[in-house]
């Protein structure tokens, strides 16, 4: 550790040290070409080569299959919200969204939305599932899931952030149906069967990369199917050549995110990384169920390996709580407000050290407070 | 210089070194929090600081008003191709454009493209001025200038980076219609009265940091103005609140820029830095001036003080001028194929050591082939 301490922050979060050591000197000079990574042109060699590994290393990992793009692009995984339905949800059709937290409802107001768009080109959004009856704790099962008649697309939110659960299987959709996901907090987390989707997109700043890009994998057959009539820059065809780069691509942070896959990849890829990721949650998990004193958020069945979520039996002892923590070293920790208490992100690159700190924390502080 | 060589890349540009120095060490913890720069929450109290600071030193460097809102976007400037138009230009109404390169070209086909937008709700692109019979080698005069009847807006690119054209002072246009200049080749270059314009935007990666985000001065009555029945994001009034955070922002770059924006101020500002930019390509122009072997391709009262664009009697000199200039430690210099021969891009981090390298560089070069 030396200067630096245990980082649960939800995202951006933390990075392998190793990218961060990577990233001092190529600021500087990268490969030896007497210019740092952030003044190269993106036209030239050394920001091809960085693309073109990216690329091939995150097709790697994911064992991308050969029929689906991959796309590095900005505003956000919030800029899906208007890009899918405005791409794939032409007027007189419906896209299904399935909410499981803030974010999940965000995105589905995003294409509920563009009901008001000028002109009324775009289609409607169904909201077919929602857990949204007990604060989200739940992932909904497929008996509790209301399909439109032929919607355009299934949206869906693989983990959720805020209230800690995550899908630990792809939702069952109607037959022929392309299912989309935004993995934003736990892509490449775990392994992975990217050919059950037509699209996934993750915002790079959880377990990828740094804030500034948004992964998208996308099937050629919805690349093809994206409405033409809209600006250049929104059609997901413009990024298909040349790497991402019809314009200045973010390319920082591309190259950070590069950097990381090539750390995945050295960590044993998907296997390895879910087998860690599922160790490393444990002693956290352990002290919930085996205390009176700790709640935690979400339904057992429904927990996420990314963010773990619990509430203390009042909001004074929680405040003592997240304070405690930060002078041991700990920070990152308060819970969002619509949920309250403490939550802590465990992304890929957050050490299993700083797991095993926190239960210990935890049963430390029950004994004196509980 | 040590390890670094002369950068003339057309951009992304050359940093200032003391950036980068910072940039290395708040890439592993930033101001004594344990986490890097890479790993805050765009939440947190580094990243709040962070943004008021970008934004107050942006304001005192530009001395703007406080009727305007300085905005962190992404998308690059090519993004406001489309933004622009769908807040600002509805049907019926019509918006010029004054076409003096490339990327003017570019921004002015963006806004036309709106025309076969699903339902046609936006208004038409109006080709007001261009300098195309020429290669773009100059800025049309106010007499070559053909506005349309009670335009929405005037756009313009202030400097044009492909041929090395730039306004010396802004266009003018009838009264009280609003000018919008798209500056990301020259912005904070030298002095710049914001109150001649109704918008300003520049992608950070010229003058002002690293490609990632794109900086827009929007004056109020524009906020207020903007479409209401858009996406939340595709709004200016979203970036409004919380500086430019309505999701996860661009977080590095806004970071980069910040300390980019000290320095601009260490320089001693935009006269400071304006008289500087001056002096530094004097050099390179008067070989231009002098030889009848290089031929500049600007016109000379058209000339740009970011980019020098000139061509050498034939493309095999050319080729032979940028191949031992990269040997001698100067890199960046091939021209863009519309052009063709040498761009020497001299934005405000380059180094005055470079100009005349490369002045001296011309002149040996001359008597060696001339």
């Amino acid at each position: 550790m030396g200067d630096r301490i245990f980082n649960f922050s939800a995202g951006p979060g933390v990075l392998p040290e190793e990218v961060l050591r990577q990233v001092q000197q190529d600021v500087w000079t990268i490969g030896g070409s007497g210019i740092g990574i952030l003044e190269h042109s993106h036209r030239g060699k050394v920001v091809d080569r960085i693309f073109e590994e990216c690329e091939a290393d995150c097709r790697a990992i994911g064992s991308i299959p050969a029929n689906y793009r991959i796309l590095f692009l900005t505003g956000g995984a919030s800029q899906q919200n208007w890009q899918i339905p405005m791409n794939f949800l032409p007027a007189g059709r419906t896209g299904d969204y399935l909410i499981t937290g803030f974010w999940a409802q965000k995105t589905y107001e995003g294409a509920a939305k563009l009901a008001s768009f000028p002109g009324k080109p775009f289609g409607t959004a169904h909201l077919a599932a929602s857990s949204k009856d007990k604060n989200h704790s739940y992932i909904p099962s497929a008996a509790q899931t209301t399909y439109s008649d032929r919607p355009a697309y299934v949206h869906f939110c693989g983990n959720n952030t805020i209230v800690g659960t995550e899908y630990h299987a792809e939702p069952e959709v109607p037959e022929g149906v392309p299912l989309i996901g935004d993995l934003s907090s736990h892509l490449f987390s775990r392994p992975l069967d990217v050919s059950k989707y037509a699209m996934i997109y993750a915002g790079a700043q959880k377990n990828v990369g740094p804030a500034g890009t948004t992964l998208v994998i996308l099937r050629d057959d919805m690349v093809e199917r994206g409405s033409k009539d809209l600006p250049e820059l929104m059609q997901y065809r413009s990024f298909v050549p040349e790497l991402s780069r019809p314009n200045t691509p973010p390319v920082f942070a591309v190259y950070v995110m590069g950097l990381v896959f090539k750390w995945i990849i050295g960590q044993g890829g998907l296997a390895a990384i879910g087998k860690k990721n599922l160790e490393k949650v444990k002693p956290i998990y352990d002290v919930l169920d085996s205390s009176g004193f700790y709640r935690g958020h979400a339904r057992p069945d429904s927990r996420s390996l990314m963010n773990i979520t619990f509430r203390l039996p009042t909001e004074a002892l929680e405040e003592a709580f997240i304070k405690e923590a930060k002078a041991h070293g700990m920070d990152g920790l308060k819970g969002h407000r619509s949920v309250g208490g403490v939550r802590a992100s465990t992304y890929n690159a957050f050490p299993a050290q700083g797991c095993t700190a926190l239960a210990q924390f935890m049963k430390d502080f029950e004994k004196k407070n509980g």
